[in-house]
């Protein structure tokens, strides 16, 4: 099997939205009079963002849902994205789950494939997205103000619970261990929420490199601190069966990565529209503290006492 | 050095046109109003598309000038990329000049840096590049006549002389090696020639797998076949000095690959127009036939009889 043959047989699918999609030099997109364009781009590479063992079609889903969920933290609605890929060998065995996992998603969110590249070499996937957002509506980084509420949609520090059992550095009863996978294998990018958020959230950020580091870049670029109740952090964690301490579970939470859940930030006057935000989105979310004028973020405990754990973020050269 | 230390060092610059740029979780464009957004991804491959000892400078280079060559291809004026980069190590030594060669390139071209992803892996660099071009100006593939003239700009088979050279294939001497090097380290993507063809070009490729192949893709889109004329597509070939017989050089020229050449046709009558668009973008051009509505591709000789030679496109999984 060829490249061009490959193209055709696992990408290749009628061009609805996009003025012209996969098979010239470039595809061509339009978007409507007013709005930005939301762009973003992810790299998967085996060993670091998913397991040889991974099962293809979920492979599939995590590839683009990872891309999805930056335009979700930005209120972007999808619109198609590019797909590169290096593969070891045209192996039909993988590619056809994989491009179903891919294109299953991509057909829930009306996100069509417009172009890319195949070649060979060792596992590599990045996609390219594109998101349309009327000018002004985008939920930035830097939008938030001192004394909003802090929120995190669904839950997190699931998806490193199970890298640790993949790991070795944990045991976890089955049926723990497979709820955790599928959030690790298959998360799911909260594009509703995002797109119910805008004119509702100051600032927004994708959690994916562990929710402390990530809400950092929305303090950084807001120019503000937080403070986290340890106590609502916690039931950020989802496996409500996992064996494992308080103290574990808010490290899970403030520190996982590869969770894909959206951190926001909105003040307390908007409590009713986050409220209407998220029946609307049909997502949980918790509030977890508020931001601080005072730079730094401190968690602390029912008290009010701060914790003196100290929490980390996941860095790809840390 | 961490992730977002690589990124602030290397790739960090002040944006100047997109809405938003490196450093959320998109990049805002706003394409002008009556303008569709081109979009083109390319992943380039340790070994496959450039060797280990290749000097850094020229890959970044390299990365972009392929990218934007398909853009030249359908004759959009380069606007932003985003750049995805698998690196086995945080390496300053490395990125320096690699960062420099491809901000060089895309300062060049006014294409901003707006956006991407940074993780470990198997070196591997994933760009991909926006253009504008105004609604129903796009140079497709899909657009040829029979009886159009073929031309192709710049020279091609020189790239892969150098690579047949590194494989130890072939001996050249010293000079005619660095000058085919220099061709296939330092492409030269034709983006003012590509914006000079609107309204010219019926059609147009770029040229980066092989002539023959990628000449091929106007042909299938369009219908059609083609007649090559033997002496011209030898003219293509540049290292006038390497020792070539006439018909490696024909070899060389029409499946050589690697080239990122513009392959375009035009109608006889657009001759003067053809002129007038090369002179703009000085570069040169040669007219090497022209389309036939009888499918296939004849190489004719002098006399017009088909040369028996066959010719082959690079494919990554051939």
């Amino acid at each position: 099997m060829g490249e061009f043959d490959l193209i055709e047989r696992f990408f290749k699918r009628p061009v609805r939205r996009a003025a012209l999609g996969v098979g010239d030099d470039c595809a061509l997109l339009q978007p409507a009079p007013g709005m930005h364009l939301a762009v973003s781009s992810d790299m998967l590479v085996e060993g670091r963002h998913f397991l040889s063992t991974v099962d293809p079609r979920a492979l599939g889903h995590k590839a683009l849902a990872v891309n999805l969920s930056d335009l979700a933290a930005c209120g972007a609605k999808p619109l198609a994205f590019t797909l590169a890929l290096a593969l070891p060998s045209a192996d039909a065995a993988w590619l056809g789950p994989f491009s179903e996992g891919l294109l299953a998603l991509a057909d829930a969110h009306g996100c069509e494939l417009v172009g890319g590249d195949t070649t060979r070499g060792p596992l590599n996937i990045c996609i390219t997205v594109f998101g349309e957002v009327p000018r002004g509506q985008a939920l930035l980084r830097s939008g938030a103000q001192a004394g909003d509420d802090i929120y995190v949609s669904g839950t997190v520090g699931d998806a490193r619970l199970a890298l640790e059992v993949f790991r070795g550095q944990l045991a976890m009863p089955q049926e723990v261990f497979t709820q955790a996978r599928a959030r690790m294998e298959q998360p799911t990018p909260r594009v509703a929420l995002g797109l119910a958020l805008r004119g509702v959230a100051t600032a927004a950020v994708d959690v994916s490199d562990g929710l402390l580091g990530d809400l950092g870049h929305v303090l950084k670029a807001s120019g503000l601190g937080a403070r986290i109740e340890a106590a609502a952090a916690q039931r950020l964690m989802g496996c409500a069966d996992a064996p494992l301490s308080p103290a574990q579970r808010l490290d899970f939470a403030l520190a996982g990565g590869d969770d894909y859940e959206l951190a926001f930030t909105a003040p307390p006057s908007a409590r009713g529209q986050v409220k209407g935000a998220v029946a609307h989105a049909q997502v949980q979310v918790t509030r977890i503290g508020s931001t601080t004028a005072e730079p730094g973020v401190r968690v602390v405990d029912a008290q009010g006492q701060p914790l003196e754990q100290r929490f980390g973020s996941f860095d790809h050269f840390g």
